[in-house]
């Protein structure tokens, strides 16, 4: 397992442009924040979805690296959202991510997008990853592996 | 149908954060562009999937705007993304859109999405978009609807 | 609510080829069992991927009706999968379903598919379903609606 | 390549079940074939969806097989599925493939779904399957591979 520390200092320095700060982390799962300001919002006061599909993309990432270390290939290959509620512009967003597979070359989970302090989800996203194969003796924390498809969040 | 001239306006003025310009649309089908920078990239040089999710999102908005006017609260419901190939680092993201559906509430469409000047797509991505009821005699280019669920781009 | 003897008696009438049966329905969830035979095999000994998808379908549509009533025109408009492990050939195919939205028009649900008696699941689905509206003083479980655009199951 | 009658043969012994017929096969392309009758039927005279999820999830496997020879173990990872338009009830459904993205280990392909002779699609789906990796000087028709995760359709 990698700690909560050692993740959100790889995301501030591999990932400079996230905005996303990591809740906790653990136990196959995973808990994101993003705030919400000018820069969200949208006509009608809504938070726009690619902060969301950002959230969900980002909460994969961490609840995966949580589990196998940091493995900086490890890249998105496919998501699938559903946009459900309008979410709250005044409150930021939380991504609740609950990996469903945890495979060595694939990985899958689902991320529950809420406005923070509201019970019903505004978002739900099913994501999976492809995890570099290793080569013998290599440790997944060494990050030498070949490009596998896909796109890191 | 809606010129480029007018969408391209309304996005600047209503979606200033976004970094897509219309390079075609009509019939249909929209073309989208998203320069890519630093603000882009991610570690190894490949562009970020959440750029790649607001293209998709961007390129169905436009599409279906072309078609039905400015509806400014048609909204995403879902968008799913396969990412197929790693992006080029120095070159545009361009993502053409083709409506495979435009009913009176929803609309569903496809977005392959490139890295300008390279024959193999990057991403593919389908999405769909409710599209508010009017009250009779109210055309689709005023904005005075009630929200729909989902999310505008 | 829809009891779920009425909801049996509805699916055998209606739907004489479904092999699912209810294993129990209410509070926004549905759970369903298909008997795994000869016809769900595939070489290698593994259940069928339509087998899989039939079950996230109908288990999404019992839950639905289990809280809005019999809507026979309440229709699937899309449905994402992901295969995560080889189910047991000797086993019954689980699905448990969860509503994660039950709106007026749309419902969305989540889907999570076992070999009976095995934890880890084998597949995951997260479907969508239209609603059809109802015209003023007509309750949900009066068939009489227009048809909507999608599949029932 | 294989040809259209060694898959059909193939489809034909391995999977006696399934009633989609092979039109055509080549060029990454497939194109199959599924009657509707009666066990396809649902009430208000609509095509079950399952049935044209299958039709999605073959016509993949058909377009794949066409390209890489028969590899049995070759599975469908995920698949969505939009619903667009309601299929006409006395008309034979046609998918159509044409894959995306055809790796070493991943496939991703559309396939667009009609009712016979109408112009507009009745349903889209996009699907990805994953292609057992080969043991060096193993050809890709010796169906000796190690079981992959996912599902043969």
């Amino acid at each position: 397992m990698t700690s909560q520390t050692e993740l959100a200092l790889f995301l501030r320095q591999e990932f400079p442009q996230n905005k996303s700060t990591i809740e906790s982390v653990g136990d196959r799962m995973a808990t994101v924040r993003h705030p919400v300001g000018v820069a969200e919002l949208r006509p009608g006061g809504t938070v726009a979805g690619p902060v969301m599909m950002a959230v969900a993309d980002v909460a994969l990432y961490v609840a995966i690296l949580g589990e196998i270390g940091i493995v900086p290939l490890t890249v998105t290959t496919s998501l699938n959202i559903n946009f459900m509620r309008k979410p709250a512009s005044d409150r930021d967003i939380i991504g609740v991510c609950k990996l469903l597979k945890l495979g060595k070359t694939l990985a899958v989970g689902e991320v529950t997008i809420y406005s923070e302090g509201v019970d019903e989800p505004v978002a739900h996203a099913v994501g999976t990853y492809a995890i570099p194969r290793q080569p013998p003796g290599i440790e997944h924390n060494h990050p030498s592996q070949r490009a596998a498809t896909g796109q890191p969040p």
